[in-house]
């Protein structure tokens, strides 16, 4: 399919802000909303890479406004629009556009989100698609890494490991399972925890590489030592069912990453608000650095490895 | 060299502003400008599309920002931040990057541009760099491709024609000369006459395609004909050293694309206000549809090519 009539016949009916201007101009133009200030963030899903070549287009497509509107939850963003840079290689045919397409617009009408514009490029060697995400925040109000105090309390939203373990499924690494897989194809952006942590989490960040590589990095971030009860990992049922509860297993699932779950700080007087959010907590931030993991009977667990370190 | 090598050590120096935070969140938080619009757009460069593998990469950022800046120009926008996605291959390596980063920070200093983020991807087949470019332009001011009337005359900024050469140069195709290859690794976006030409252009787009079938996409846009006099288009000197003055060799330079001037629409009474801003006149828009190009003595020319159409 040429580039022009990907755009007018698949991209242009998805962009039906104003702020785009029906894809016909260089550039979006946004009246910024008054008292708030704008978060924004950038991240590339690479075929090969990031998801299989054979990953269905609309579960990418979902997939990669989900990892971008998950860091607006971690920084307690509402999102607002996005700009969509799809560069394409000889695997994406119509079919396979017109599937991608069709994702897009159901993880825009499900969260909210406009198409503001971007750029198409043919010709690529494999498909490296970009997206850039706008959200809002009241003005000051925006989350971020820093802020932990020493006694804070860790905490995490969801379950953790589905989604390594649905990438298994996805290689053919491991049975089939529909929840499994839907982790890690179709993760959930936690929006409306993270715009509900405004005003108690004391730092927040989204769970990408792995939980234990992300509470060190999260801790870190507030100069703390981080304190990790594997014993108190929410685990779904489905992986409960595929796994024991020995240290090693939970620690292999804590390394695992692609959640998208948010991982945050908060201190102990926050506790019923935000067990009242359903997360659950984890561990704790002290004095000092790095990071302790506790297995069955209080023992310290040294991991294997602490979750995706970007080579 | 590691992502996160590279983040610490090339890019987190070029994130200054405190928008960015350090780039130790997941994303990035500008409190918006008061009574101003925002304008955001991306684009993106490939390694053996856009650019050739073995261009400097200190030219290969200051064009990855130039063209992203070039469309805020059109818009009549000034710059202020720019998230950076960068997907590289197996020919980036250090040298490169170190190169790349140099002249990205080169570029930024020159055109008051902070990097506010984005996302770095390593392992890919070829280098496929985007960039999300943010500005901004007094609320309801932003230029645009529609808004020309019948009667407006056309006007180009600087000279056309020289990228094209330059490129040939790049390509071994034509014997060197530092200006005209200049033109093509390092263009200039107008962000200064982009800004003047508010309140005097109906119309505008910048020049990446070719200049005719790009005049030709601006007044479609408002739905009137535009006619091209080649006689009248600015051509550099070292662009006239190498052509003739023939139909056709203007018409090629016409073609060639990549030049990255604005393209614009004024009514005559603004005439004198146009000129002192240092454009040319080319041409006229009025009722009806389609492109005409004149060429020496009045005549008609049917050019071979107008310029890039996306494949």
């Amino acid at each position: 399919m040429r580039e022009r009539e990907l755009i007018a016949r698949l991209l242009a009916p998805l962009a039906t802000t104003p702020v785009a201007r029906g894809l016909a101009d260089d550039a979006a133009v946004l009246v910024p909303p008054l008292g708030r200030d704008l978060v924004l963030t950038h991240d590339i899903l690479a075929a090969g890479i990031h998801y299989l070549a054979d990953d269905p287009p609309g579960d990418v497509a979902w997939k990669l406004l989900a990892v971008n509107l998950s860091d607006l939850a971690a920084m307690g963003a509402r999102p607002l629009g996005v700009l969509l840079g799809l560069g394409l290689g000889p695997a994406e045919d119509e079919a396979w556009l017109t599937a991608f397409t069709t994702g897009l617009k159901r993880g825009m009408d499900r969260w909210g989100v406009a198409l503001y514009g971007g750029d198409t490029v043919t010709g690529l060697k494999q498909a490296v698609l970009g997206l850039t995400a706008i959200g809002q925040v009241d003005s000051g109000a925006a989350l971020g890494r820093m802020g932990a105090r020493a006694g804070d309390e860790l905490w995490v939203s969801g379950t953790i490991g589905d989604a390594g373990l649905g990438l298994a499924i996805a290689q053919g690494r491991a049975a089939p399972d529909k929840f499994l897989l839907g982790r890690f194809r179709r993760p959930e952006p936690r929006l409306a925890l993270g715009r509900a942590l405004v005003g108690l989490a004391t730092a927040a960040m989204d769970v990408s590489d792995g939980l234990l590589i992300d509470a060190e990095r999260l801790a870190a971030a507030s100069g703390l030592a981080v304190m990790v009860d594997l014993t108190l990992m929410p685990v779904s049922p489905a992986a409960v069912a595929r796994t024991t509860r020995s240290d090693d297993d939970l620690a292999a699932l804590a390394a695992s990453g692609d959640d998208y779950e948010l991982l945050f700080t908060a201190p102990p007087h926050c506790r019923a608000a935000v067990l009242a959010l359903g997360a659950t907590a984890i561990g704790v931030v002290a004095d000092g650095s790095g990071l302790t993991v506790l297995g069955g009977g209080g023992q310290a667990v040294v991991p294997t490895r602490l979750g995706y370190e970007h080579g």
